[in-house]
């Protein structure tokens, strides 16, 4: 905080990309790739534990100030993770499709959002399990194929399982860190 | 069958469609949009209640000479209604979005459709009642809304429950069909 | 009900007892056992069926006058299927074993009788798979293999599994009666 | 290792209790309590986090040589934690109820023991849900009350608490340990 009490910039930057964002220059190994598999694989698991104990009242918290609540930030993990597995499958069986985005902060709006965590923690262990199965099972040429972003571009399906891995330990980093500072 | 033991068209179809194909005509009333969200809330259970009992190779059997296999189904099911969820949320969020239709037989040839039915009858239970929560929670104006799909045109959410209550009745019905023509 | 609008005694037990009691005469023949697996595998996806779409209100209601709430007749299947397995496994690796009776009235007063009902029907779900994969597996001696229980005495395997086929439909069967009856 | 190439007794030990035996004299408090429940409640979580990634060849790997397998271990906890809830609510509704014992060896090798361990999984989630519903909702007075087990003696509930707290922390370690070792 600044000398009045305020958040700065820099440390709301923080609190939103406590992992950091994700750097599309990094280098895509096989080593890297079998380590995004299996962070896709165990973060349901690693969610589950981490906001299990959670009172609804904690789970309507911001992570951050004028952040998503805490019940927002699991359902936008089966919304963005739905969305993901859909868009590889789509990459798998057309040619360089192009996906449609969505709009993340207006559904995160929607009646759904406000219901109780363990369906979408329910929903993310089958989608997890179900995307994994995927994934173990792509050969070399199947990780090249594409999907089309009308914003971000054109996204191997290698780069996508990156992408997805960094986008769950970053939620889940978000949620931990909240724990942290709360003690609770 | 005709008299040289082959399946006639008439029959191919009535195995294939066998509550008949969904009618597009069909007048949508208060009641029946009730009665449709009642009926996307029953189906997983229905589902589960339909195939627990069957063993790997029955559940490998296609529902008619050509088809897909039961687990085809089943996991055809989760990816199905998983696109339409998303669809229904893009019109909530977006005026009239055209949606990315998706290659429904060639998912069904990817290696997630081979795996354990146990995962997608899970997916299944917690999709729908996200769904369900979506839809009981729809003003008038929201079920006006459409998305725009590329072959079937706009399509207003209250057709769009009407339809997916029709397919998960369709493919159920095909279940129980096999069920009971092999007396299993 | 009779003239001065009560429930008569019989009006009672025909609503208690949808189904009749269970008939400890009964023969027991392979059929029948294939029969009772079966509707022990089944039971979840239909008890899931049958609720899914009622209100906390409706949930809250009892399934006949001075009876058990909705909600607690599915946490009632849920304690009492735990420890049917755990009985069947106590007869399976022990001699005639005497097993540890409950009650069921002081157990559906508990605090987790008031909780969410997706709970324990995720819980039927995965326990049911189990047992039923558990029964599948048994050899005919294996069947004959007893417990013993302090009131209702020396029980075969075989004739447990009936018991319990019985048990899940005698529950779902009074929970759907509720249903028809208040037209939900 | 001893010079033969044989595991010692003080190394097998050490694999079998990796954060050593319930020690049934340590002081039992408040916030030690608290702690007990936020362990229970998140198991479920680290335990799928720990097991989701491993092929079925490595769930059938022995977590220590003459040890269970891992698959073993995960259908235990579920058997182990069935029983422990029912132990809990037991001693609930009667006067220092005497508890039914079972042969884990035995349980172990029986045929639902070798299933899909998403069963498993699945089953623990749904369970520790309604265990800690039940938990944080006892009153001080509730947590005094006992079963008595025919070996382990008269058990409050509060010590029951802190050693399924630790049994899921024993037994979540073990396969921690078996997968650093293997570098899975």
């Amino acid at each position: 905080m600044n000398s009045t009490g305020n958040i700065t910039p820099e440390e709301q930057e923080k609190l939103r990309y406590p992992i950091g964002k994700y750097d599309r220059s990094q280098p895509l190994t096989e080593a890297s790739l079998r380590e995004a598999i299996d962070a896709i694989a165990g973060m349901p698991g690693e969610l589950r534990a981490a906001v299990v104990t959670l009172s609804d009242e904690q789970l309507d918290m911001p992570y951050r100030p004028g952040g998503w609540s805490l019940r927002q930030v699991i359902h936008h993990l089966a919304d963005s993770h739905m969305n993901a597995y859909i868009r590889m499958k789509l990459a798998l069986t057309e040619e360089n499709p192009t996906i449609k985005p969505y709009e993340e902060a207006r559904w995160a709006e929607l009646p759904d959002a406000q219901g109780d965590v363990e369906i979408s923690l329910d929903l993310l262990d089958a989608l997890h399990l179900r995307w994994v199965l995927l994934l173990d099972n792509l050969t070399p040429e199947q990780w090249k194929r594409t999907f089309n972003h009308p914003e971000s571009g054109v996204t191997p399906l290698a780069m996508a399982a990156h992408v997805y891995a960094w986008h769950g330990k970053h939620h889940c980093t978000q949620v931990k860190n909240l724990r942290e500072k709360m003690e609770w």
